[in-house]
């Protein structure tokens, strides 16, 4: 009895233990692993996820994409800019491969265009006003899509309208020491100077010529800058090769700030206050207007007066000629004037920009986004619809994914197709003036694919260089296309690279020091960590200024197909990599920035900044101790935070943790900018970033003080520079103080 | 046998199921409930803890702090103030009672003070330089506190230095429209003007007299103004009342912008570039002291000239006449001058802020600042002394909480002792220009209690409205001395209310819309929402514009502690409502801002701006419509982002939900921040809360900008109105971005 009570209490308690241990164990996985969040919240990106992306970006998708989105000019705000809305919406919303949601918004901006009714004209009239030369209005028509009406007349927009009247002078690239060299020479005053593309902005040709006296500037692409030399359409150029015919003019915008002109620093909405137009500061202040080489042929070579030096020589197979002012005695030209005649007018216009997104699951508060404008001069098809193409694809792929239920990203996904780009990155610029205050507090950032393949040889790669890890993370992870199997980064290093100071050997990366595209925005108005990328040329094969088509009428899905990409390859690996990096953005647990990376760029900079200036500064009593000691607070902050997270269980910690840690990686870029660093240049706030007219790879806005002062050597412009000393050095406190320990 | 084993299977599927329920739920605590973190960040404030906060705090410790801060003269950079920067160390630093951390920080600041060796004169002199009137250099003593040799001479810090000898005239308040009606009256160019305090700022009493002609400003304080018309230190003043003695004299600075004026928008690091003296604006143009109303007196009762008018007339008991200029025929003084020699002087100091630190558990990268200068002019019992000596009590309850290891609050606490706070907000500033990332970064409040005991009446808070909950919940919580068991916010109540649009009836909160303590950095130059409290007047017992001893050498514990707040009680009820709304805004799970009271306000201001603006800029095409729409974005942003707080349940979601909700928090005031916006007023930048000149219960700028307008008439006047309108606009667009939701 004693025995079976023994028996039966051993037996109840060995129940009694497996009970324990079925309740406490067996039934974890339903509720005692905590609230359901908890994993969620952990989730780091899902390779397999990339894999799956990768696969499914389709080259022929692209190569449709392009065909669709070229079909017709699409000038910002023309009715074929409004066809592009209308399929950037269609595919945005669309049921089974949209995003969540897509809508336009729009902006009322100053844009400047000819009259289609009164086209601008370029002449040579001889003293007795005939008319001995007239410039081509149009471009030569290699196929119907230069018939198209909708082809703008090339022309320079915010260009003032006018008559010029005068002798023809030729002044190199139109730089401020072009015009000086010239004035040396002879009188510049009441003259017409011709000026090639390249060296200076576009307005700076004008803005930099009218001091001297100069009433009128024409500006065309030398075959020497973007041909390679090579000038005739019969076997050379377009349509049998890249190459520009001699008739394509390169259009453009020639104002020298970004974003709507009229309403700066405001959101251009319709009552919104806007500047006189006279009070807008950047606009040539005399006609100019954009020509062929073959127009600019007929002019150079009849000039008369010394030889032009040897680096102001082009393409052309004659000697370029200062001017006498004017034509050789022995030309037809003889005595004859150039004559500008611009009808162009500024118009508010209303522009769209059109807008996608994909909500994040854990954190929606937090932005990851990609953009491309969508504006082109004529078809663009290279120039932006390559990029919008490879947006399309990317976001299809994602757009699919979510519709299906298999994936929603951590952070949210932002799409942008900016417009009116074309006219000064207005479309992103309202945008980042409008949202300031959401995009500063929850933007990643910003991922720029304009031209997504300029040639098809190797990926270009500009950014933070915190974002360069990501970057490399990706491109070995994709296949460069005409390689016998080589990684994107691999086949990159072959172009492009250099040594780190560990003695590695990586791919170059480049900066986005100016307001190229439209991460300008993004990086210098809002610091907010970008990248702008594109595949692009083998320089071996290629000294072009630009591919040959840019801002030409020969910009068109034929161009594109046939010489620029032929089977959307490079377009292809360029959806890859970018989408890539985008999903690495949106999914990683620990945002994928490298601080230390960011800091080797400091340091380099300090560098030379010490060789550059410490003596003569020293000998001004201006101390760069606090640079120095910047640079030294950042460089160990971004150490210790390293370590932080090396030494860190994220995905086992509070999400808490994880995200003040991203929110100090976010906000870095942030705490480079100044608003009073640079107040001579518009929306320009991010001080490592600015550009820079000094031409030293160190911090832009010393540089360009320190170049200032030592040319003026006023005490003030001395005063200047040691004023830039200081809100450059408390802005990289200011960076670092972001990044270390938070209390 | 089969009922013995029926009955063993039953036992054992009994003892099996308790097992498993024992193993389920018996053991959760440890092990079943996810990982440890999950309860902690879920924590809300814990209201047994606030009840041991209130019970510890105790009014005889803030007197024996009182006691010990006040010792000596603790004027900014003196010796005085480095023994309360050693004090304010020993405390925080306390092993038992002080705080995690705590640490100095030096800025090199631009002070200015009068010779020691050669004091400033004030005197009436004849025409044949008899002197006939010296003003007292030092204020009368009563206690051995006004014998110390530390005691500086009353002055007018950023005085320039100068001898000034002219006819005097009274120019009441020396507001601009003072001037220019004593204009209307009499030529004033090389005349001395004497003035009241009030009504102007200081410097404001010179800058609006030089343009005048007017050489050279006295100010005194006016016995109507400060003494409900009390004057004899026989019995009506001090020692005997807390009325100023005839001989007291309010010092003060004499700058318009707070800051270190040398280094505007930058730290003032030693290396810092610093601006020339000659380049600082808002300084007086012309020499200016302060006297007592003793020698105020003796001068404004000769005065010469017609009677000013009725509201220019003072607590003399006489005629304040204009002035001859000079003297009447029939006075001891006829025809003689009135001769400022002042030797104040321009001087690079070091000041000191010191630091404390109690780190947050969860949230440590979120901040909650508590703050309050330190220097005074001369003892300074009341003016900062009182709010030091509740800050200490307040963060010795809570350094020891910690210390003791019984609570550490969810987000990180900093305490800040500001340096030069009485010559412009100095320290408090500089540490805004230099961690302005960080501070914008995290920062949720900031807390402000500089004079903590004005009067024993009432509390007195200003802040933004979405403060004002917080402030009623701790106002509940704290019982009003002096009241027979009234709650502070009952007391308040009986003195200072409003009706709501609810029709409730609520204690009237103040706005921060001023530069008059170390609040303005926070508010309008890094837009972070905050409070500033004390206890006041009751009004139907005084017309005093101040607590009479402000700023004199009477200001000690002996006048705080007899006639201020005799038992320390009010600092006492201050300390614990004070410490109250600092840990609930610490602690608390959801941030308690409620933006709805913000939407009140925006509103109120909109149908004031409607009411005094529509019509006439509707004539000049200017539409008001955007800022009505802005208000109702923010007003239906606040009232979704009520409802997802209302119908979310954060104590059991993902903490990145709380966290998100918490940023939009957060970042409101960030969003109404706009440097653009106010390109006259040093570091103001907030929209909504910046000082106004046009005194109408409305938006600030645009009030402002109206006023110039339809005063000048000017076109270009009309379109900074617009331009206003559109940047304000835009902001309140901003901060409704912030509050919508996040995609």
């Amino acid at each position: 009895m004693i025995k079976q009570l023994l028996l039966g209490i051993l037996c109840g308690a060995v129940i009694l233990t497996v009970g324990i241990l079925i309740g406490n164990y067996g039934i974890t996985k339903s509720s005692s692993s905590g609230p359901s969040w908890v994993r969620d919240v952990a989730k780091d990106v899902d390779e397999s996820f990339i894999e799956k992306f990768l696969s499914e970006v389709d080259n022929k998708n692209i190569e449709e994409n392009l065909r669709e989105l070229t079909k017709v000019p699409h000038m910002a705000t023309t009715a074929g800019d409004e066809k592009t809305v209308q399929y950037m919406l269609k595919r945005w919303q669309d049921p089974d491969t949209g995003l969540d949601e897509a809508w336009r918004e729009e902006y009322m901006v100053y844009l400047s265009f000819p009259d289609p009714k009164n086209p601008n004209k370029v002449t040579v009239v001889s003293p007795s006003d005939a008319v001995l030369h007239t410039a081509r209005e149009k471009e030569k028509s290699y196929t119907t899509d230069q018939e198209d009406p909708e082809v703008v007349q090339p022309y320079a927009a915010y260009s003032p309208a006018g008559h010029a009247r005068g002798k023809l002078v030729y002044a190199n690239q139109g730089k401020l020491s072009d015009y000086q060299d010239l004035n040396n020479t002879l009188d510049l005053s009441g003259t017409i100077a011709i000026t090639r593309y390249g060296g200076a902005g576009r307005a700076a040709k004008a803005i930099n010529a009218a001091p001297f006296g100069v009433i009128g500037v024409l500006v065309y692409t030398d075959p020497g800058d973007i041909n390679d030399g090579l000038m005739s359409d019969i076997n050379e150029t377009y349509p049998n090769s890249w190459y520009l015919p001699p008739s394509g003019v390169e259009r453009g915008s020639f104002n020298t700030h970004y974003g709507d002109l009229r309403t700066p620093y405001l959101a251009a909405k319709e009552d919104t206050y806007r500047i006189p137009v006279e009070d807008i500061t950047g606009l040539p202040p005399i006609p100019i207007q954009p020509i062929g080489f073959e127009d600019a042929y007929a002019l150079i070579c009849e000039l008369a007066g010394e030889a032009a030096p040897p680096t102001w020589q082009g393409g052309f197979n004659c000697t370029y000629n200062f001017g006498g002012p004017g034509f050789k005695m022995t030309s037809a030209f003889n005595n004859s004037d150039v004559k500008l005649d611009i009808y162009n007018s500024g118009e508010l216009r209303n522009s769209s920009n059109v807008m996608g997104v994909i909500k994040g699951s854990v954190e929606p508060d937090r932005y990851v986004i990609y953009g491309n404008h969508r504006d082109s001069w004529v078809h663009g098809a290279i120039d932006p619809s390559s990029g919008t193409s490879v947006m399309l694809e990317l976001s299809r792929v994602l757009g699919q994914m979510v519709k299906q239920g298999k994936w929603r990203p951590r952070r949210s996904i932002i799409f942008g197709s900016w417009g009116a780009e074309e006219f000064g990155l207005i479309g992103s610029a309202e945008y980042a003036e409008q949202y300031i205050t959401r995009l500063s507090e929850r933007t990643i950032a910003y991922i720029n694919v304009d031209i997504a393949v300029f040639a098809n040889a190797y990926l270009r790669a500009s950014g933070m260089p915190s974002l360069q890890n990501v970057i490399f993370t990706a491109a070995k992870q994709v296949e460069a296309p005409g390689t016998n199997s080589l990684s994107v980064f691999d086949n990159w290093i072959r172009y492009s690279n250099r040594t780190t100071t560990k003695n590695e050997t990586i791919p170059k990366m480049g900066y986005l020091t100016g307001a190229g595209s439209d991460y300008a925005p993004f990086v210098h108005y809002l610091g907010i960590t970008s990248i702008d990328m594109s595949y692009t040329y083998d320089r071996t094969k290629t000294k072009a200024r630009i591919y040959p088509a840019y801002h030409t009428a020969y910009d068109t899905f034929d161009y594109a197909s046939r010489f620029i990409d032929p089977g959307f390859v490079s377009h292809q690996a360029v959806a890859r990599t970018a989408g890539n990096i985008l999903i690495r953005l949106a999914d990683s647990l620990l945002l994928p920035f490298n601080c230390t990376d960011y800091t080797e760029l400091l340091k380099a900079y300090l560098d030379v900044a010490l060789n550059l200036y410490k003596t003569q500064l020293q000998a001004r009593e201006i101390s760069m101790e606090p640079l120095k000691r910047a640079v030294a607070s950042f460089s160990s902050a971004a150490s210790h935070l390293d370590e932080v997270i090396r030494s860190s269980d994220l995905a086992n910690e509070t999400p808490l943790k994880v995200r003040r840690i991203n929110d100090q990686l976010m906000l870095l870029d942030r705490a480079f900018l100044n608003p009073l660093a640079f107040p001579d240049k518009y929306a320009f706030r991010h001080v490592i970033w600015t550009s820079s007219s000094a031409g030293k790879p160190t911090f832009p806005g010393l540089a360009d003080a320190f170049a200032k002062a030592e040319s003026s050597g006023q005490s003030s412009d001395w005063d200047k520079v040691h004023y830039h000393l200081s809100v450059l050095s408390q802005a990289i406190e200011g960076a670092a103080n972001t990044l270390v320990d938070v209390i």
